[in-house]
């Protein structure tokens, strides 16, 4: 009773067909100019730090002391924000917005080294500015440099764990399950917000977080650890699912 | 087994052709007369306000003080309503909910001038309404005056942040993933709740808000600001997401 | 890689088609068997309101007082459970789980009088069975008549509102939305825990809940209240949604 | 706008027709070899574990002694991670993660009976590999006999219950609602955290919570009641779902 249905069915045509884009094969995105998607990458890179450092903000100030409840607020919220940002970007660049990812894609051909070479800064300058407007939405310095400690092996350990997860799962679920792609990604970050002890999985989130003196800082020493540790579980992850579920 | 399978497939048949109008292209509800269009603006902005103050009184009375806490029963209520609302009215009048998407949908020529000028005080006097509803649910005065400040050049750019955002999601998904458009609105607004200081993001919501003085209340004072701020970030996606993501 | 694909096309047949009778149009449903359909019904509104009471008991248990977390963890987990009994007996006898929800089906020619005069007892008497092995599943008293009064003309006004939006949503979602009908009445449900005081919006419930006195209970006197409130919730629903989006 | 149409459409095939083999046929994924299958099960069930004993460490070290609020983390990010895992490992082997879910399978011929034998210890010695992992991120023993007593008739009617329901939704909705499994199952899962006084529902998973002395933990005296029950929920679903839902 409600439609148009010739220009529905038009619609219902492109609707499906990008849907196996969401979130991860940015090739089938190469009808889009590489500006355009080098923009969507740092717009929505930027949205993703802003989304968790704001709500770590807010969450920290309202809940009380009691740290519970701020990382409560602050995992739900990214998750949400993670689920919103992949659906939104993936239509552009394929919304990777974590150099771990396309680093990924591009070993396994997914995306052209050359487009690669440019996402990867792009995720981190829109990463810092992320960092920046989410510092002045709530009225704190616009960038400080953080000096919240997070080391140690157990740490290390979890930032591998997170990392092969987050790989593992891109790599399969691209393939297999691409139009629940969005909603499998943000699912895992949300809960390993609780199953790891930081759970960043992310090299330019790791980087950007280094300007917000704040719930979801990292102190800049502690960011080569961070960064080894992702590397070493994203490798991991693809010698397994490599084996585990082949390219065809 | 359960299955009549001829009529189903004649249900089914429909319910494909409808997936793609979910939440945002009304020209492909014009089949539905514009007074049902409009009382179905009405009472889902009407459901929506009563969403947000309703839960914003029962979460405030009930979370002994700790903010956080109420946000957080705050923002999830209204995430969920907003996944329902949307889903149920996009059928009838594609569901805009919010005067800042229905300007964006017929700058774009998704909804006739005629129509989105009727849409607007249709919501404005749904979401006044929706606000005497909750008031009267929870038994304080049905309309009276907030005195909650919400000000400030941080708050401000929250503001525009977070209504950019939605512009730019409901620019994209009502073309891309028209399917997932409801989960991906109320997620980005659960969120929002966290990331930016106040995620009104819409100005028909932020008049309404105005006529009760409990959690979700906003002094008339501060109106003004909010709706300018709210103007700047529509009319930003607007240009970035024209460049990033043309209409065809 | 991983397919038997003869099987699963065989498969992917009638689970598109059976997409469609997801929770409401128990008329597709009638190649199963009344007394089937019936052991469902009993069955699924035994599960929903263990989810209700039991959830309700072990929130207020742990909360350490705060009524605000009980009620939090009572409606994610209400919420969380709804879904899934909806998608899980809805191929059986389309998951009504509500008197309320049956009557307006029958109204519409979408279940035989015969069929839904048995629903009704049946969802009843399954409820009151979930009643009491809540209880004993948390080592109270398996049936004790409940002290907790809820009454008041703000709240009767609550629930005229939470049966009128789940009607409404059953009404228009039914036909327009099968496939996502069980997330819409969950997160509708949800929410409705906070923006209504009591969201009970189900006869078979709000009987079943004064056999506990626990979190979730009500008194027998204030019955009546409710059921009236929610007949004429759901009666307004009809005459309201029969104009905005008619039977074709 | 943004597609390589033809690879899309390539890609959009083998993906609906995978679509349902989500979480539950085993037999559909019988073109992956043996070894592979088992290695996901094994990878999968760890990860189950270490969500739910990793996310009840956090939870209940964050919480300031708040049990409620440590249980609603630790709910929720083991809902999340079940959805994310039963995705991302159900085209590799069908994605069980439960002893239970194999041996029904197994029942129902939807997985041979050599592939069954051989899941369960991958799974079992997954789940306790996992649960170390897991304690070593925490900075806790890496493997430490429990010494939290769950016991009584309560718990075990608890156990009953939430194992009838996990059996019964995968014997339904694995053949009717093959796409929404993950989903619900996580859904449910969720639930039953608080709707029952356990909620394990799975014999590898309570083994392995033997081996953590945190807030997921179990004393081995305990476990084999937890068995018995486990295993006369899952037979007592199998009667009564073969005449409501019988195999075509």
């Amino acid at each position: 009773m409600v439609v148009d249905d010739a220009r529905l069915r038009r619609q219902a045509g492109p609707a499906r067909a990008e849907g196996p884009a969401a979130g991860t094969t940015p090739r089938e995105a190469s009808a889009v100019s590489l500006p355009r998607r080098l923009a969507a990458e740092a717009l929505g890179t930027g949205f993703l730090l802003a989304a968790v450092v704001g709500s770590g903000i807010l969450a920290s100030r309202l809940s009380g002391g009691n740290v519970g409840l701020a990382l409560l607020a602050n995992s739900l919220a990214t998750a949400l924000a993670l689920y919103a940002l992949i659906e939104w970007f993936a239509p552009i660049s394929g919304a990777h917005l974590n150099p771990a990812v396309t680093m990924v894609m591009a070993f396994r051909g997914d995306i052209d080294l050359h487009s690669a070479a440019a996402y990867i800064p792009a995720q981190t300058s829109g990463a810092v500015a992320g960092v920046g407007v989410a510092n002045a939405m709530f009225d704190v310095p616009v960038f400080l440099v953080s000096t919240q400690a997070r080391d140690g092996p157990a740490r290390m350990l979890g930032e591998f764990v997170a990392t092969f997860g987050l790989v593992g799962i891109v790599w399969v679920c691209s393939r297999h399950r691409p139009a629940a792609i969005a909603a499998v990604v943000a699912a895992y970050i949300g809960s390993a917000f609780w199953f790891t002890p930081t759970d960043f999985a992310n090299p330019a989130l790791t980087l950007a977080r280094t300007l917000t003196d704040t719930f979801a800082g990292i102190r800049p020493a502690d960011v080569p650890g961070f960064l080894v540790a992702q590397f070493a579980g994203a490798a991991a992850a693809v010698l397994v699912f490599r084996w585990l579920a082949p390219v065809s």
